[in-house]
């Protein structure tokens, strides 16, 4: 049975996003990688070689980091993460992959580690080499700027068409010790499930071993980053880093530990918060969209449906134009491949009941739709009435805005 | 093996549309179902009952003029098609259904018919009931409107976004005898492969059995009307009927004529216009783009690969852009779930090779590309190199003017 967080109030938020648990540091630099006068390479860097989680893209075509991080990520350990935005180092052949090992060589020497502990990210646009250059100059820079407050620097230097940071920082007492997990993503467009074009990078100061922070890491990546969807297209560049600085104390987490439910919550919490804030920053987005499916066959069917509403065109444009023409969502649900039987679907919008197994909204109710819709955030609730099937998507509108940017956005 | 039409060129085009071909008249009146000062019914006719094809939507949840011409369709004899513009009748549960048996009875009646003769289609606004005053007297005035030469204002009535109207007619000779086949069609948004808010009636004076048209008509609507894409979103109320009238006076079409492929080539490419014509007058579109797939390890793996590109927001906006950004084209050919291997791949877009096999477009051949794309036709063509699959989709970008269109298209 999917489920969202068993109690999302009960982790007391912290400041410090990557940087707040207890062993790491972090920096965000100007390297004009592609950009000029705004940060685009961060480093995060561990004490010692930690504990280390990672899940990535399932695209086919995967860029040159991946590649490598895949492999380095499997030992379970790893020291540092490099990232840069501004180019994705995708579909960039031998040559882009040994940019990439070298932007790891660079990383490692200057940090004074070996290159297998550092793990490189990369994102922007696809297809152009890594000016390796000005890789060099930032990576020499973020090395000297590290600092145990640079997570806020870090979070700026990721974004791309992002137009905020995205931190998020809890902290939970578990066998007597605080515990601190701290985050950073980026990400606005090429966003759907299964993860999207977005980097996040999670720290934590738990103690606890490289499977069960895999396995806490997969629990919460799939209520939150494989939960969202901007536009649809998945990227070539997904990562999600976890890494665990052993430094609280606690006694090892594991799902035989007491207390490993609260603490994959609180990563859920974490994880959640930062994919919210992924879809509020979505390309052009002027709303912020709840679909939530109840009643499907099975749970596969609700994902089915929630994804064909929330990535449907004509759907997301008349949320942009604030007009609850819940036709075209039953239209989505209806070729979404999931078991539909049109007599018992339920649409609410806003709250406000849309289509009731064959009754249709009225003047009034959609009046009322519309009302609702005008708020930056509202639910869409569709009930199948077939079984117990569910399931959560978040998503924003289509406007004008992500026409613009991605049309201007240019190779 | 997927393929198009053997000789598009060797077709003599004719005046006419939908009644190009002898033994049918047509109508576009003006009923007031929705629109104001504009044709929004139409009336199809046949001089006697005739031979009948249809094809139809797969959305699970099916527009009630749906259920009603699936079963009528399945006789393989109809006389009459009434259809409504402004109005879907889909998601209006059992008066739906009342509403478009009705709207059926009053079209025999005014033609003197049986009722099981004559079609029904809507086309419009999902989960508002039928205006059944205007449509009865709509009728009534189509009825007396039918004319031999009413094919255009048939065709115009059947328009809802659309932007202009769509006709197509050719001829051709078989065993000594003319043989005329022309149709009409709608369809602008909700536009995606296995049909789309998309209706087509089709005529044809030659004499054919109902078995042979259908087996033809799935042929023809194969390669053209699934093969287009505008958004992505698949409606309710899809519809392609051709009729048959028998009064060319050649040996009956089958698979053993020795005719038969040219007849359905003639068909193909009919419905290949008419599908072309649909995108080329997509929402908000600026370009029409034709996406080539080769070298596919399956033909359904071909089909996998054009759909996803045609369907990506962001390549589509990246066309609207002129912007030559074929890094979305190859992430979008790796989400496709078709087998890929991104050393292997080639992608050229307007003729001019972006990616090849590792090799990324340099500053010329980006140049040379976007001058390439300041057309309104240009081709993406993507060769996998692994096998023998290929597909071809054709489609439209996404502009402003789409969100404008549908942000704006109330309930």
């Amino acid at each position: 049975m999917f489920y969202l967080v068993t109690d999302m109030q009960s982790f007391t938020h912290i400041e410090g996003g990557v940087t707040a648990a207890a062993g790491f540091k972090a920096a965000g630099v100007e390297a004009t990688v592609k950009y000029t006068s705004r940060r685009d390479m961060a480093l995060l860097v561990a004490d010692e070689p930690c504990v280390v989680a990672a899940l990535y893209t399932s695209n086919k075509v995967a860029a040159a980091p991946v590649l490598i991080d895949r492999e380095r990520s499997a030992s379970g350990v790893a020291q540092a993460v490099v990232i840069n935005s501004g180019n994705a180092n995708a579909c960039t052949g031998a040559l882009g992959l040994q940019n990439a090992h070298e932007m790891g060589r660079l990383t490692a020497a200057a940090l004074g580690i070996d290159q297998s502990l550092v793990l490189v990210c990369s994102t922007g646009v696809i297809g152009v080499h890594l000016p390796m250059d000005k890789i060099a100059m930032g990576v020499k820079k973020a090395a000297v700027a590290l600092s145990r407050d640079g997570g806020h620097n870090a979070a700026c230097a990721i974004m791309t068409t992002d137009s905020v940071k995205k931190e998020v920082a809890v902290e939970l007492e578990i066998d007597g010790r605080r515990i601190a997990i701290g985050g950073m993503a980026k990400g606005s467009g090429m966003i759907e499930p299964n993860m999207a074009t977005m980097l996040a990078f999670i720290t934590t100061d738990a103690v606890i071993a490289a499977d069960a922070l895999d396995m806490a890491l997969r629990l919460a990546v799939e209520i939150s980053f494989n939960r969202i969807v901007v536009d649809g297209d998945q990227s070539t560049n997904d990562t999600v880093i976890a890494m665990a600085s052993a430094q609280a104390g606690n006694q090892s987490l594991s799902q035989e530990h007491p207390e490993w439910e609260r603490f994959v919550d609180a990563l859920k919490t974490l994880c959640l918060e930062l994919a919210k804030k992924i879809v509020m920053d979505g390309e052009g987005a002027t709303k912020f969209v709840t679909v939530k499916v109840s009643g499907a066959a099975t749970a596969a069917d609700a994902q089915l449906v929630a994804r064909a509403v929330a990535k449907s065109p004509l759907v997301k444009t008349s949320w942009f134009g604030v007009d609850p023409n819940w036709g075209r969502v039953i239209a989505a649900v209806g070729y979404s491949g999931a078991a539909v039987e049109e007599q018992r679907v339920q649409i609410s919008i806003g709250g406000i009941v849309a289509y009731d197994q064959g009754r249709v909204a009225q003047t009034g109710e959609l009046d009322a739709m519309r009302r609702a819709m005008k708020a930056r955030f509202f639910e869409v609730e569709i009930n199948l009435n077939l079984g117990d099937g569910c399931d959560t998507v978040f998503t924003c509108d289509l406007s004008h805005d992500y026409v613009s940017i991605n049309a201007e956005y240019t190779t």
